[in-house]
């Protein structure tokens, strides 16, 4: 039997191949157009799913029917399993945005691991910490970057950030989405974008933006972060 | 013996009285004057601490030397335990922000017991859940709500959220840092305080703040949220 791709991720890691045959023993692989809703918010939570292809947003509604952005998961990425950790239901909605394909796993597969296996806590603690340094991150840039120098951060993370020479980049999602994940107005994020042409030659056209110099991108974004360029964050993810 | 100050906090509930017993028998207890540096980001970790009267701001500094403001934490609750998690390292730095009174621990003694005590390190997983619920929350307001809704929503988390009649409440710290921890200017944050006085009726004097009806400002801030009020987090950080 062929290794797991859960095994890649790095909350598995230190899991045994009896477990991971469990929980693959139960996956379901679908396909989701764009605009498919997988679960609601509130809802009682029986999978979690990992991203083979596409996008998926994370959100909460507020009473006033806003939405907020959690977050917006790329492939190589799991969602949904934090359930395990808020009494089984789902504290978010997600919804598909780039056609996906996704694995789903029995949630309570996973549940009954973690009660047994305390290196699966251990790991999971690990990826709770590494969440909460995003968010400490995303926090710490609303806080004091301005507009630009956040498109330039998510710039920067869509980026090979070894790579030398121009880079070139496809936004992977609409710019509308990409303003509300960065907390922006559309109309403050085409600015922004104007801002990053003038200053740093950015070559934009549609969804597509070519960097001459990634160098100078960091200095503009990564002068008003806390944290060392390469991210370290998107290492230990990649790991 | 009587019991350990460490038993009312949820992360240690689980926890043997041997161990808490050890961890007491290494405290130390210190008196900090506001201003205070008690480790700086980087530093090798070796105490966490307990607050026992006071408040303390955890922040990051920029390559540009901003400040970003991670939490402003009060008494009753644990900070630099998580540098088990950083490579013993502390990932910001603390500073007294009201004079303090601070229990520290071994931060040594802490690692080897989550080391074979799954049941803490379980419990530091629910922690670690409740931090990154927070900080969602946190996120969300800066994406969603305005200046007064967050400085309404800041002093509902200091109000007693069950009372009835008018509440008075004290501004623990002063208003430069509730601006920089709220992510706006000072301009911006005495704008938004006179808001809230013209529209909501709030008596506004010095650090002392009346609010003759808390419903009011939970419909004015809460309905831009997705969490219910009473806030849950504070519940469970209570429990």
């Amino acid at each position: 039997m062929s290794e797991s791709e859960l095994k890649q991720l790095s909350l598995f890691q230190p899991c045994s191949s009896a477990f991971l045959e469990k929980l693959d023993a139960h996956k379901q692989i679908q396909n989701f157009k764009r605009g498919k809703v997988i679960f609601i918010q509130g809802d009682e939570a029986e999978r979690f799913y990992l991203i083979r292809k596409g996008w998926v947003k994370l959100f909460r509604e507020t009473r006033d029917g806003a939405q907020a952005i959690i977050d917006v998961v790329p492939a190589g990425r799991l969602f949904g399993e934090k359930a395990v950790l808020e009494n089984d239901h789902h504290s978010c909605t997600a919804e598909v945005v780039e056609d996906a394909e996704i694995v789903s796993y029995s949630l309570a597969d996973l549940k009954k691991e973690l009660e047994t296996d305390s290196d699966l806590t251990k790991s999971m603690l690990q990826e709770m910490a590494r969440q909460c340094h995003r968010q400490e991150k995303e926090l710490e840039h609303r806080s004091i970057q301005n507009a630009a120098q956040r498109i330039g951060c998510l710039l920067l993370r869509l980026s090979d950030q070894t790579a030398e020479g121009p880079v070139s980049i496809k936004l992977p999602y609409d710019k509308t989405l990409i303003a509300a994940q960065l907390g922006m107005q559309p109309e403050t994020f085409s600015r922004a974008l104007g801002k990053l042409r003038e200053q740093l030659g950015l070559e934009i056209q549609g969804a597509n933006i070519q960097i001459d110099d990634l160098q100078k991108l960091v200095s503009f974004s990564c002068s008003a972060c806390s944290f060392d360029f390469p991210c370290k964050d998107l290492q230990e993810a990649a790991e």
